[in-house]
């Protein structure tokens, strides 16, 4: 709020609450995560943020809006994220280290979207939904592209591609569940400990 | 409900609603899962039972019960089930290999509990919240002794035994959000490839 803005960015918004949208999901995402997302009103979450109901629904007409743009805003961010640590990356090996580093960062950053999106029963919107199913599907093609990468470089064994994808990602969402930011281990400390349990398995050599 | 039942069965219920509990649980858990609890009145419940609210009342003073009951019972018959499979096995390869089957089958049989489980975002009671935390621990707790064994045994390699645990469980609990059942393959031949994977692991011997 008090950062200075340049003009440009300041365009086409009200003077009154500049990079709202991105503060209304951050709270929205808090609240949701805290409270969840039906014990949750507008007016608790204008609350939040010190302005009018009239305020938020001017970027969000209903509450439903705000829960299906955090969904589709975080699955985005984290396919950009991941998507550009990789780039860096050469080998299937180093790049599922990279894919499931960069994961659990995010993940601890934006904690309070993750558990949203995991809570999020009451579904989104079909209109929302077609964009996260297609986020999510490129999200889980990136990996599966690893997995295959591997078992084409032979640093991996002929697994099932699917299988180990879902793996890896079952183990990653399930952090929604059960981790908790600033109590313990980093997410990435978590994830680097199951990249090497999944790598290498549980049977001795 | 037309089921011919022993006189011993009937003793203590009421006569017009036999096995009535865990009828009542069935029901509430599949509406849950399928429109969420905060979605779900005792109102529905009772149309789909086609009993009075007064009638699920007398069983279960409030919705919140209901759902509480689901979680404990479910976590209660799922660490039964696999305590009892375990019996008969001694090496914690073996162990590990039922352990995730027996599992995924009861999940696969009880869906719709863990899926209630898994939504269950409004939170628990007090007094249900200690007893399902003591089941989960102890599930949990199954789980990681049979890691230990097999460090011990040196079948397995001295991994973080905490970390396999919840590798192993996150890979089996995240089945709650995608996995359909009658759609595909059963549950149990998932877990049997999560097993695969994670013994072996990815890479190439």
């Amino acid at each position: 709020m008090d950062t200075p803005r340049s003009p440009a960015r300041r365009q086409g918004r009200p003077p009154t609450l500049p990079d709202a949208r991105a503060r209304i999901l951050d709270e929205a995402a808090a609240l949701f995560a805290r409270q969840g997302y039906e014990n949750s009103s507008v007016g608790d979450l204008a609350a939040a943020l010190g302005v009018s109901k009239a305020a938020l629904y001017h970027y969000f007409p209903t509450k439903q809006d705000i829960f299906d743009s955090i969904i589709v805003d975080v699955l985005q961010g984290l396919r950009d994220e991941v998507a550009a640590e990789l780039a860096g990356a050469a080998g299937a090996h180093e790049r599922l280290r990279r894919f499931m580093l960069a994961h659990a960062r995010y993940f601890e950053r934006r904690w309070a979207h993750f558990v949203t999106m995991l809570i999020g029963f009451s579904g989104m919107r079909t209109a929302y939904r077609a964009d996260a199913a297609r986020l999510r599907d490129d999200y889980e093609g990136l990996l599966r592209e690893i997995v295959a990468q591997g078992i084409h470089e032979q640093s991996f064994r002929q697994v099932d591609v699917a299988t180990a994808g879902r793996a890896v990602l079952s183990m990653l969402n399930w952090m929604a569940r059960w981790y908790r930011p600033g109590a313990g281990d980093s997410a990435e400390a978590v994830a680097q400990r199951y990249f090497d349990l999944i790598v290498r398995g549980l049977a001795s050599p």
